[in-house]
């Protein structure tokens, strides 16, 4: 049977995760059910598209990851279903799939159409996706439904991406960014690896560090640390407190990375 | 084998929900645990009727609903077993039932005993019933004991419940109030879809907004809008931002509908 | 097929969670999940060994407690499985273990090593060994392993341990200390049950209570009471309020208990 993982927006102190659990399990009572989250700030696409990125393939393939960030609740953005490295995306198509897209292609796209009403005494919503349409197609999913039926073909290309600016060479040295901010405060860039020395000098929010570390144990209490972090990006941390506080450092930020220079 | 699930005001930072799942899992191993939320705030037991509601019958007939909002901790209140729709509900008797009391009748009530203490080395506490007491005993029931061995049959019309005042009509309007600000700043009311107008006119906090609209995204960023939410309820939200910070508004605030004038 | 629990300060906004969740799936898809919670402020140990010390043997033998709260990321510390009263441990070898060592020998403790690099597109990181190394140890266990294949035999001697100084008598009365501040603001101490007597008085924080009492609910709203808690232990608390608000009183605060003097 499938594993359904759940990514949402909806907080745990409404209810709303429960509704979703119980569509998927009076359709599906033999999916696995798997919290990744359901504190993404609301309605930040953005978040949730960089915490989709780390768990997408980590998942064995056949796995739904049902992800409902839907600013606006319902609105004119389409549903859909989208089959991606093996893996099933169902939600809002609204930009969370960007970073996922950025290392693979999607095999196939379906619109889905709003589920008709199964329950006169119990009408569909026109807001919460989530529990209306969303749960029910990633429950006929797991119970081996053709996706054929769920809704209709439709351009790949067309997914809905935001902008992902790519890092800029200058030189020797490379221009970056910020592309999230961690519980910990540690500051996750987009500069990889392979562009920077152990010896690089990095610089964000007025500050320079000298040198790439391993782990954030190889500075000081209260100390900048830089390292290429688990994603294989440079990270921007200050060990035992919040590289975000101290450096007053929002997503999107600017960082450089150039080589030592005498 | 049963679905049981959880949601409680123990939060997510001390072990408790820990040692609740425990306890059920070394009774009942094949049971499938389902966390619909631990962040009720603490003791706010109207808080979890609301969030019950919602949840009640969304899963399967047969499912126990292990529900302990429990406000002192212990004390005189009664422990339960409620047999409602198809659903059990296994927890303090303190009201936390009343939202889905009512759209349904209970079938069946029991009185819970104090589990004996099985375990002389790790005596039960006199504060912590839901490890203690009903985890315990919703376990039994999972692992298909009688409820009759449970507790002594009470007449389901003493079940605890808060008052719920519904709304009045004056004339051609009608006066509701505030029964749950969600996560999102939502303003959730206790006026049904049947008693608006797609033109009426709500008046809540010192503002009137015109018109019902079928989405959050219906109106542009930051603006109040005010539409049937997903519990078939009137509901005053602001796009992409909080209602409840906007307008000062607080649970049990006062909501007028009324046809639009001219 | 194994139960396998989760308790970390990865959060849950950030998809650190559902890495470890996939890693542990993908490896072990028969292992039941279990979420202890994720919200242990980062890096407190101290709290998470108090967390530990509740669930530990809540669970059935065989349970593999996966428990990652590492600060520094890495760094020098070791990594261990340990067999405990039946329970496997999986994580590093930084205090976390002191309170259920409080309780029981450690029967067998390994030194994990650092898993190598499974995918070469994908290699492991030097920071979040809760992905790359605990949780595939924790797969491997519950997949049947040996834990013999998994690291290197070592002294449980050896394990890390903070300290825990026990409550000091004073002729008639006891010096104790406050161990965890828990969600509702109680205060939980070191002086266990049978160090009291019903009329003792506690002095905390410059307030005497007065008597034991049952349950939180045997006072008055707002009122402090000093009761025997779910751990067996001297809790200090305020109904329906914050005890650790009220009295200003943190974690390692000195609390004493003496029988009432007339």
């Amino acid at each position: 049977m499938h594993f359904i993982t759940l990514l949402t927006d909806f907080g745990t102190a409404d209810g709303f995760v429960g509704e979703v659990k119980g569509e998927l399990l009076t359709r599906a009572p033999g999916a696995t059910l798997i919290d990744i989250g359901h504190d993404i700030r609301p309605g930040d696409v953005i978040a949730a598209s960089w915490a989709l990125e780390r768990i997408w393939d980590r998942f064995p393939e056949g796995t739904i990851h049902l992800v409902v960030i839907d600013p606006g609740g319902g609105g004119s953005r389409r549903g859909v279903i989208a089959h991606i490295a093996g893996r099933w995306y169902v939600g809002p198509d609204n930009g969370t799939l960007t970073r996922v897209l950025g290392h693979h292609e999607a095999e196939e796209v379906r619109e889905l159409e709003v589920a008709p009403d199964p329950d006169p005494g119990r009408p569909s919503s026109r807001t919460f996706h989530g529990r209306d349409v969303f749960a029910p197609a990633a429950a006929r999913l797991a119970a081996g439904d053709s996706p054929a039926v769920l809704g209709t073909l439709r351009d790949p290309a067309e997914l809905v991406r935001f902008a992902t600016p790519a890092p800029v060479r200058h030189g020797d040295s490379v221009r970056g960014s910020v592309t999230h901010i961690d519980r910990f405060g540690n500051l996750v860039t987009d500069i990889p690896a392979r562009s920077l020395t152990p010896s690089a000098l990095i610089e964000i929010g007025g500050e320079v560090v000298s040198g790439l570390r391993s782990t954030y144990a190889s500075v000081e209490s209260d100390a900048l640390v830089a390292l290429v972090g688990s994603t294989g990006m440079l990270e921007i941390s200050v060990r035992d407190g919040s590289a975000a506080e101290r450096l007053g450092v929002e997503r999107g930020h600017t960082v450089y990375a150039r080589p030592e220079r005498d």
